[in-house]
């Protein structure tokens, strides 16, 4: 390995420091392995037997030892600096050795008190590791002082740089593992630093830990010409200093050595942003760290070489329950660490060890920026009635939703300047929410030219072209106690399918732990929706995020379909008050009509759904239901409405708006979900009900699949008929337009097929009609595009 | 602006050809504004009236001179040295520009007849563009010479590299817009080049286009220094050549220059490798292409800059119809190319103009390697009968069915060694398909080191920890008519859900063109799955990506759950063999029950679904029946019956296996739907029918709502409960268990409550035991674990 001379001396460790230092590693590796490997005889005081060891042996062994080194090292520059830090594993399969670390601290005894500081404690932290009922292998939300699994590879980083905005006392320290290095998210977010403000914001210290392998290959930053390497993390704009080798002692000196010489830059660059003496973004330092997979662990299992090979991945030793030789070995391993220098005999660690560790809330596993709800401090709301649109009559004008819902966020944003922030993937302007530029910039750190608008340092909107960024910001953000709303076209909410998977599990897991407070809520609106992608075409239009956040768990899922500008203040307040949810708004962008007062608006939203009495014709039980969620098939549907009560008076028609869609779910199935009475009461037991819906028709039966009418429901919605057109050819191609409505009606209401058949027929023609008129003109009959609701009331 | 020399003289382009190249680009960028804006005059014969502009002017023009740009020199390059080169767009927001070149070299009235090259050919050419029931404004499967839409950014480079491998005479040019630059697949993409072979595969030759901005906002790499620009990409393994400035002239020579350096240098590469004096990773050469965003259209509109800035992104005039002012300039404009002295007064292309381009397949709209499906050869497929595992009673051996799908996988990859390839994020081994290490390497272009296994520059196998660049990879490999597996843990292909989708689109579409030639289907084998990530846990347990592929148009989508290897053999060889699908198939990798013969396994897939007489009590009409998909569900469902017959031998229950899950839809909905009357025989039309299932439940409630029995449905599947822990609890934990299905079988056959009272008690108790053995010993009770089973016919 090629060393590399740290700049600043190595004598920032005193040989006592590297021997304490050093025994504190040998701490944590200890405890790592016997969580792996142990059930019982935790301090290897009699010799190692086959029930010592457990059955089945799950975990990660490969990474673990470079989590610790690095552990025990930060240890020593908290003390020292008295610094707040938080620690991001990237790596999470290196579960034990961050439980190992929270427990050494104390704070792992504190959270769970049956875990005690004793021999006992120590043989049910083995035991519970891994093991059913007791703890994941992985870093995780059980782990204290954690607010990133590493589970599914590469979002270190981002939550890293989230956490560290609007903290400027903190300092976030991500270990990236290099298989993490090779994903998507992670080689995207280095340039986070063009986001971070030295005067405001934490700052994030990155290191780069190049053990070499994955799984079962080497990794593309550890094979890579060390020149290249450096000229690519200069290229990020960082200053990475390198620390190689397989020396312990050299790797302490000029570990602290490194991080002593990062940290004081950190100070500095902070200093002067903070004084005003450099205003351009700065180049932060970072650390790159080569040091052997699976160090300290077996060198040879069965002849072949495990330490510094990808061998040392998982298990390095996988027989020890069964195979002496095995077990044998792992003793050996297990008594390399010399358990008896490192606890007494009643099992707590020494003294001298445990004054390595930082005490109180600078512990890493105790900080509360980790616990974030500790922090969590309610946003300062102005009411959201203030900047409600007014309504002569429903259906009787237009606004844009999203740009009326700009203008309370952008009061959000003057009253809460330091804990929220909005996300987008350079969208919040096509997304219409203009109006929050006039409170705020959007963060931009890099040179600026004359036609630039809107940018600042300390701007409060974040505009990357990356959705995973947006996400993994955001999510770092509300992990560490602050709020946030990120605004992203529809279609490509679906990049972060994957980190919503993962922080929909963070989330549910977390409400079971009475330690970890609870955060803000993870708010999406998502707008230039699959019905009005004018400008794109097919490639943007999937309105399918829904379904995903359809199947998380029902504690934290909720789906808002608001349809007008109204509704979705009175959501998006609702929204931003939630604690633990997931919650998803889809709204327009585009001019589209406005249906209730803030009154009715509120009223409505506190149901989910309801009657639309003004739209409907029936009074009592209904001929037919119709049914709609989502701003366009409520325009739909009251078109087709309006077209039955002109051309067929005597049809008794219920109108039903659903804004929350998780009310369509029985009440055992959602909190929100609608008793089957209640839900009889709307959708009748045995009438038709046509459902116009905004997103795959299919999710509407699976939500509703056991209600009693079931049978009869009939949905319209999105069925992948998408292209370049016009609004209303987008929703003729998919049968959701009024033409069609009208037709599902009169084709599934008893004996309307031969009283309407000539109605019938003339919404085949109106279809075609519109359709020749769109062709001929390119743009739609101004008869469709500017219809109004008449109210008959 | 900083210009820096290229390498070579800028002598590449005489004055002559610099005069006639800037033509060119003029008639590009003339058609393109036409697109944006002109209904019809064309060739603006008359002065422009309101008449002549659309009234929706949708499109987007910012990217379009650049990518024109590159197109015209790029044809020199093609013509000058007979190359074979393809240009994917990672700006497919500039479609307009892609149409016009296809346009220009006659492809396009070649695969549309009716655009003709004339002044109505020009005419209708215009007016299609973005028009309802005419193109989409991207860079679509509708643009000959296309592999790539770009309108969901990230995938250019991902998809260069895939149409590369295994293709050694063809240059792929790939535009990377810097807004696209920003997102996580391109930053982890431009590490492709460690995975590319000069020896056999093809050359990628990276264009990053700086045009300074995106939607709204600059972009990161166009305003960090240019000296961080170049340290990025020398550390990302290139060299830059880069051009830059605003006045065409000196553009022109400067970008031919580079040009010619870059394709001298990948000859030179080529050379060398192939010549074999050379084995090491080359650093190949790629350009920075520094322009105005809008170049040439207008300077100012309405006072503000617009060309070079953000204001130029779509449509730089939006009131051209209304506004005779704009329109004005609109004219202006469309006059400043010249048209008199590109095209004839018949509309078409000046000869000498004409002459620039190549001519047959050597023209990038015409290259076949962008109609994969014209080079397509059949995989040479081995008999996947040969690799049957033997199984001498149902249930009663086991083995792992990953395992013996790679002995298949292996002669598959032997006898075709130049058109499969295999993807997997560092799991292909995980995932026990290792037997296909027997005949090939795992393609690594990088240093290697003693103890790594398996790693050649000519490996059949890619794996890199990112399943963004294995799904890219293999997307665009597909394209170009090859074949490939992905093979990937379940939970984290949700990673790719959002690349999926466009495929889906990609694939949909193509299917309506007759031009475009069927490719081979996108096939993916899922393990690892949720059932056993016995060393991971939560994060890694996610079965959600069936529910994405089921929301797709049913032409394309297909989902198999084989319960054991001989059914995997016999659904994987249908798959590979299959064209212009999404083929997802699931399958575990840890030991498990073996049930069918191969000549079983080939009738039951035939069948898709069917019922298992063997674990059957019933003979004719059932009292219940028992469903499953999925390995898992099928053992648990078998362990029930077994408990049902031999404690319940009276009732008759009926066991349904479902490997094809479409085969639930109704035949109206899906091709592999069964009709009805199958249906109801296979599911009866009123007993109940207790379903185990893979995924989430609900997916079988979405797909079979319109049976005739669905109020009987009961699924079990994954209710997102998950941990590390055993098998057996697992499946408990999410109720799922053999004891939860009798439980639920006891309450729903009528009369069973009161008579199996006890059995049902019995069952309670036996999940208490189960659990309380696993916590206790921290495996599953053998009895359960190592259950089996025994025939009784």
């Amino acid at each position: 390995m090629s060393l590399q001379t740290p700049t600043s001396a190595p004598e920032a460790l005193s040989d006592d420091e590297l021997t304490l230092i050093d025994k504190y590693w040998r701490a944590a590796n200890y405890l790592s392995v016997g969580q792996i490997y142990l059930l019982d005889n935790p301090l290897l005081t009699e010799p190692l037997a086959a029930e010592h060891v457990k059955p089945r042996l799950l975990g990660h062994w490969g990474t673990t030892p470079g989590l610790n080194l690095i552990y025990a090292h930060l240890n020593r520059v908290i003390r020292n600096r008295d610094a707040s830090v938080i620690y991001v594993t990237g790596p999470g399969h290196g579960g034990p050795g961050l439980v190992a670390n929270a427990y050494l601290e104390g704070t792992y005894t504190e959270v769970y008190s049956g875990i005690g500081e004793d021999v006992e404690g120590l043989r049910k932290l083995f035991r519970q590791f891994s093991f059913p009922g007791g703890i994941p292998s992985h870093v995780a939300a059980q782990t204290p002082g954690s607010i990133h699994e590493g589970g599914e590879l590469g979002y270190a980083l981002v939550h890293a740089f989230g956490a560290a905005f609007d903290n400027p006392d903190l300092v976030v320290a991500c270990v990236i593992g290099d298989g993490e290095a090779e994903t998507g998210p992670l080689a995207a977010g280095w340039h986070s630093n063009k986001f971070l403000n030295p005067a405001v914001d934490g700052a994030v210290l990155p290191i780069l830990h190049l053990n070499g392998y994955k799984i079962a290959n080497p990794t593309v930053l550890a094979r890579i010409p060390h020149a290249e390497l450096e000229a690519l993390l200069r290229g990020y704009g960082y200053r990475p200093i390198t620390v190689a080798g397989d020396d312990p002692a050299t790797v302490h000196r000029e570990l602290a050595a490194a991080l002593d010489d990062a940290f004081d830059d950190i100070a500095d660059i902070q200093h002067a942003a903070r004084g005003g003496t450099q205003t351009d973004r700065p180049v932060w330092p970072m650390i790159v760290l080569r040091t052997p997979k699976g160090w300290t662990g077996p060198k040879e299992v069965d002849g072949k070489h495990v330490e510094g090979t990808w061998r040392a991945h998982q298990v390095p030793l996988s027989e020890t329950h069964d195979n002496p030789a095995h077990r044998a070995q792992l003793e050996e391993w297990l008594r390399s660490y010399r358990p008896e220098e490192l606890f007494d005999r009643g099992g707590a660690l020494r003294p001298e060890l445990r004054a390595l560790a930082p005490t109180g809330q600078r512990r890493m596993s105790a900080n509360p920026h980790a616990n974030g709800g500790l922090l969590l401090r309610e946003l300062d709301l102005p009411d959201f009635r203030d900047y409600a649109v007014p309504v002569e009559a429903p259906g009787a004008s237009t606004h844009e939703a999203t740009r009326v819902l700009g203008t309370f966020l952008r009061d959000v944003i003057t009253r809460n300047p330091d804990r929220f922030r909005l996300m987008g993937p350079d969208e919040t302007a096509s997304n219409r929410l203009s109006a929050v530029f006039e409170s705020t910039d959007k963060v931009w750190l890099s040179r600026t030219e004359p036609d630039d608008e809107g940018l600042a340092p300390d701007g409060r909107v974040m505009e990357v072209l990356s959705e995973h960024l947006c996400q993994g910001w955001l999510e770092g953000y509300l992990l560490t106690g602050r709020h946030g709303l990120f605004n992203c076209y529809e279609a490509f909410v679906h990049i972060v399918d994957s980190m919503l998977n993962q922080h929909a599990k963070w989330l549910a897991t977390s409400r079971e732990l009475p330690w970890r407070q609870p955060i803000a809520s993870l708010n999406y609106l998502l707008s230039s929706h699959v019905w009005r992608q004018d400008h794109n075409g097919a490639s943007h239009q999937d309105p399918g995020f829904i379904d995903l956040v359809a199947n998380k768990r029902p504690e934290i899922s909720r789906v808002y379909l608001p349809p007008d500008g109204n509704t979705l203040l009175s959501v998006a307040d609702h929204c931003l008050r939630s604690r633990d949810y997931i919650n998803v708004i889809v709204a327009g962008k585009q001019p589209a009509l406005a249906y209730l007062t803030m009154d009715e608006a509120i009223a409505h939203c506190t149901r989910g759904l309801g009657i639309w009495e003004w739209a409907s014709t029936a009074t009592g039980e209904p001929d037919v239901v119709l049914a709609c969620a989502g701003d366009i098939p409520t325009q739909e549907t009251l078109a087709a409405a309006d077209i039955l009560r002109r051309e067929l008076p005597d049809l008794a028609v219920r109108l039903v708006n659903v804004v929350d869609l998780m009310r369509l779910m029985p009440d055992s199935e959602h909190p929100h979900g609608l008793p089957d009475k209640e839900f009889d009461a709307l959708f009748t037991r045995d009438k038709p009900v046509i459902f116009a819906y905004h997103g795959y028709p299919w999710l509407i039966h699976r939500l509703s699949y056991r209600r009693a009418n079931h049978a009869n429901l009939h949905v319209r919605g999105f069925k992948e008929r998408g292209t370049t057109t016009t609004p209303f050819d987008m929703v003729m191609l998919n049968d959701l337009d009024r033409f069609h409505l009208v037709m599902d009606v009169i084709d599934r209401v008893d004996g309307l097929a031969g009283t309407a058949a000539l109605l019938r027929q003339h919404m085949v023609d109106a279809r075609l009609d519109a359709r020749r008129y769109t062709r001929e003109h390119g743009e739609d009959d101004p008869r469709i595009a500017t219809w109004r609701w008449q109210s008959n009331r």
